[in-house]
């Protein structure tokens, strides 16, 4: 992915987005739930399936959400995984741990570009299903995705948080689901220095190195063309290279010391 | 990225992500601290420096932590941004709303690949600095970065939760680390100059435009912010800022005039 790419991702209507589910499936914790939702909707997901939640709704997924409560209001309560999917055309179920499964394994960012190519092709939704945050999925659960995808962890430590699984998927969905744009103009960038300029900003240094016994020019060494090396490098602006002849001016003048 | 280096990405030791400091400036939640340690050792990162922070060690820290309190009580607690990059040679500034910077702005995964591309040709640490959960970073803070970066977001609803955050960041390091970087540079480019060579170069000449009577220290503009903004351009080398400053003590002497 180019900087362009990016750009669109944080600027444009994410159209598709609205497509995909996002199915939790038994999770245990409210706060959870709204920290998910929060999650999805910093990504511009809507669409949250709850399948059999041990508690919701809850203050504690309220509080969680913080602002992402029309995500949570308009979740979708079920009492099992075929129900989220209903009407789905692909659904990745997204695993912990390796299994012994027949079906093709996914890293993350492959499992974004899977769901957002066939965004492009059909018109129905889509789903990533995660499990409960201690037992995952069943292996009935997961025989009703097509794919299984899993985020690539340090496999000492596995132990994502459920709202930080789906954060990292929201993220990679946000970025494949975009087109190709450019960062922010920056600002304040000014007029590029020109040849004289950056020439009489040499021999300025030059003299002023020379004058105070800095550089010896019988034996120049390198010091001028690793400046030289220095100014092209930063593409020296005229501004700068003001600055820096008024400093040695300044610096030039006996009655100051 | 292909398969192979996803594979790679999740089963070999990620070994330069040990010289990446997470360093969090003035943290109000105690609870986002221990989240924040999880979130990194999940992509196996474990250095946590803490700037300023509100409330620390706290006992919601360890609870939010789920097992990553080893990165909790290796965490370096300072005062000052500058303490926490103090032996780094590069630092990256997260920041959740565009600024009226000339520094050039990085997307995410570019900021990752720029990070972990600089840990193959240095020895020393790198930074990624998260602000305050409501304040961001000060200007004063960006100003000790070289670059800032931006997580894409939806523009309608960007509130990205601090841990959240750096589990994307930290997920883009882990798959960046993997990647094979950019071809050697062949151009003889030198060790890149320290935080605290940059600080001392830039406490000198400010010294010194003041004596010289260049810079008015009760007017001085943007004088050093310009200097600092070219220098963090032109990612300013060691021998650079010793050759600038070798030439500035010439120049202070007043015995050669």
């Amino acid at each position: 992915m180019n900087s362009a790419q990016l750009t669109n991702a944080a600027t444009l209507p994410p159209a598709r987005l609205d497509r995909v589910r996002i199915v939790l499936s038994h999770p245990s914790h409210p706060g959870n739930i709204g920290a998910v939702a929060r999650a999805m909707k910093t990504m511009g997901l809507s669409q949250l399936v709850l399948v059999n939640p041990k508690v919701f709704p809850d203050a504690q997924a309220d509080a969680m959400a913080a602002g992402a409560t029309d995500v949570l209001q308009a979740a979708r309560v079920v009492a099992a995984l075929t129900q989220a999917l209903a009407g789905t055309s692909l659904a990745v179920a997204m695993t912990a741990r390796r299994r012994e499964l027949a079906t093709p394994a996914l890293w993350a960012r492959e499992a974004a570009a899977e769901l957002t190519n066939h965004l492009h092709t059909v018109s129905t939704d889509v789903a990533l299903v995660f499990g409960n945050e201690t037992s995952g999925l069943s292996n009935q659960e997961l025989a009703l995705c097509r794919h299984w995808a899993m985020i690539p962890v340090d496999p000492e430590f596995s132990s994502l948080n459920l709202a930080a699984a789906v954060q990292i998927m929201t993220y990679e969905l946000r970025l494949a689901a975009k087109e190709p744009g450019r960062p922010p103009a920056i600002s304040g960038a000014g007029l590029p220095a020109d040849h004289n300029e950056i020439e009489h900003l040499m021999a300025h240094i030059e003299r002023a190195a020379i004058a105070s016994g800095f550089l010896d020019p019988a034996s120049p060494k390198r010091l001028m063309a690793r400046l030289r090396r220095l100014f092209a490098r930063a593409a020296l602006e005229k501004e700068e290279a003001n600055i820096l002849r008024g400093l040695l001016s300044a610096l030039e003048k006996p009655s100051n010391y």
